[in-house]
């Protein structure tokens, strides 16, 4: 029991298969949830050399991730700045670069070789001592700015996350592997000496790089007149998260959760925010998205013959957000939606036939004009981010009654 | 009909009560689900100047936001660089740099100044011209590296988002009042006119700032060889979300929370991830968190007594993992829990007792035990965020069966 409070991820260590170690399959996503499609049959397997260095390397690295207590003498954590001897100048970023690890003969690169589309996607690796999020974030904000090169992959692009790089070997395996396939690397290295480290290996192996969250780091540093504390998130001497603002989320989830589809009108007053409008306008995922915000969220389907709940008029009506959509796209979506729940054709006629959909908007309109209070939010073609965006910018202006909309959080 | 598909959001004119954009009371938030905690009693009420300059500079922008047609002949959009004239030289950051706009009487600032304890907290202004979230996440994460300075308030912070900051006059209304709170100013504007006029402005008027987004949006440029589009997320041009991704997310997030808290059981083999553990682990929130991230995620909760679903030994097993917990900390989680959702002191017995909570892991653990294959992942202490981290480490490493770990996407 001790040992479950010490580690941070373990595996009963006696009845651990091997292979978990030591995988020797290939190295294809089967079914990534991400926006890694299909990659066709999977290529052949290749064993690399049993008890390689590299192998081990790894293994090992993933031990300490992972918090097993390792035992070999040679399982110092190496300090900065100590660089392994440069690699091999990395080629350019076209397909020729992305060979192979000399000791990791089956890398992810591999498997969208196999693809011949992904063949010239240039590689961006996102390099954390923390979760990886904020580099995710800030990484997918930032391609966004180049959607009009991305779509329809004019010029691709793979991005790789390592998250919880916190061993200066696993950082320096990493850049030299960016290295080898000509990959940009940018990354948030809590550590200063890792971030050093980092910044130096990259200029001596030709690895295009940016700190992330430097000019944000330093910038508050310089405002508050309080260095940087240089330690990763999760790492010990971190607070524990339980604090209010931890409870409150979760009670914001389970809340939303459970309001989800209309379900317990009679707890609609306890929401801070209500979503209202007709099925597949993305009430439950904005519900969720602003759920992880803080926001208690209810949201309240609008069927066509179906009364809405009483207690949506007897509440705070500026707490009522009304959502529409082009019934033209809202159409779209609950074909897609009505094959995948398997609806059988004389349904789907009643829920994606162009006449329901109209008339239901328009019925959800009319309620709207009935309730002019609820500001109606047109959702067609918008991320749910953006809504979310939409709906905290009117719900703050509401709380706040202020002239300066904004919203305000203290630490 | 037409208006809903033009307009971004729109309140029905005729009847939008005029309160809307012309809110008179106090600038204090009531129950804002962040880290804002209690104010105590509302602050007198002053109405500003009806009809001042001031207050109709906010209504126009808030209307131009809002996406509503605006007929006045000075409603033109500025264009840069065109700045107002300074305003007076910002003192410095403490209480008295809180002062309040000339006519704007009760700015939020005012609100957290009647509470002594926030007093002397820095304010940090986001500005975007798009949702704002990344601004938020990268400050939010740079505030983790304060995390020693900011508890009990050492060195306090108020944080102030202000998004959707399209037009150039907003953005140099904020500006303007940074400077007179003294306040830092982290922005992220794809508008490169918008950014150049901020950096300006910020220089004219003393602002401390930093561009959150450029070292990675030009370290993204160079890599690809293409310049950003300068075009903010949500603008006209930007591409529609109905990506496959999208609907990926969307199909996610309807899954994990069709199958929370172990509903379904005979739809486990659909889901990507299983999580398994005692009530109060963090399976829903945690859940919730991965399925934003496009996984589809099931819980099963284990309950002492009560036999876990056969499906979950029959599927594939590298997709289960096993939450554990520190006793203790279980404990008062239940504990609060308990009082939160008003269980009676008998039933609160059996579920925050410290015998029944200790019985309960142990019994978790033997299960945990007889299945080697799931990894058991120790949540005491951790984030929602950094649990997630691991969780889809491994998911990926599994997945991938490959020697050098990394979670990849394709764009």
């Amino acid at each position: 029991m001790e040992e479950l409070l010490v580690s941070k991820v373990f595996l009963f260590p006696k009845l651990l298969p091997a292979r978990r170690f030591l995988p020797l399959s290939a190295c294809l996503p089967e079914d990534i949830p991400s926006r890694t499609a299909d990659h066709g049959p999977e290529p052949p397997v290749r064993k690399p050399p049993k008890g390689s260095s590299q192998l081990n390397r790894w293994s090992r690295a993933r031990a300490i991730r992972s918090g097993r207590r390792l035992d070999g003498p040679t399982f110092r954590k190496m300090t900065a700045p100590s660089f392994p001897s440069p690699p091999p100048p990395p080629s350019s970023s076209s397909t020729s670069s992305l060979n192979q690890l000399d000791e990791n003969p089956q890398s992810i690169s591999d498997a969208f070789q196999d693809d011949g589309v992904m063949a010239a996607a240039k590689p961006i690796y996102m390099v954390s001592d923390g979760t990886g999020w904020t580099a995710e974030h800030s990484v997918n904000a930032a391609l966004g700015q180049f959607e009009n090169c991305l779509v329809d992959r004019i010029c691709p692009v793979n991005t790789h996350l390592f998250s919880g790089v916190e061993d200066m070997e696993r950082l320096m395996e990493v850049i030299k592997q960016a290295a080898k396939e000509g990959a940009l690397l940018l990354y948030t290295l809590a550590d200063p000496s890792m971030a050093e480290s980092a910044e130096h290996a990259c200029n001596l192996w030709g690895v295009p790089s940016a700190d992330i969250l430097r000019p944000t780091t330093e910038a508050i540093a310089a405002h508050l007149g309080v260095p940087p504390s240089g330690i990763p998130r999760g790492a010990p001497g971190r607070k524990a998260p339980l604090t209010e603002e931890y409870f409150r989320r979760i009670e914001a989830i389970d809340f939303t959760i459970k309001q989800d589809d209309g379900a317990q009108p009679q707890n609609l007053n306890r929401a801070h925010i209500i979503l209202v409008g007709v099925s597949r306008t993305g009430k439950t995922p904005l519900s969720i998205y602003l759920a992880q915000k803080g926001y208690k969220v209810a949201n309240v389907p609008i069927v066509m013959g179906v009364e809405l709940p009483k207690t949506l008029f007897e509440i705070n009506q500026e707490k009522v957000f009304g959502l529409t959509i082009n019934p033209v796209v809202l159409q779209s979506i609950r074909k897609a939606r009505a094959k995948s729940l398997g609806f059988d054709s004389e349904m789907r006629s009643n829920y994606s036939e162009m006449d329901h959909v109209r008339g239901e908007l328009e019925y959800a309109n009319r309620i709207f004009m009935q309730n002019p209070v609820w500001p109606v939010i047109e959702v067609t073609g918008k991320a749910i981010e953006e809504t979310a965006a939409v709906v905290a910018r009117i719900y703050h202006d509401r709380k706040q009654k202020c002239l300066m909309p904004r919203i305000s959080k203290r630490y």
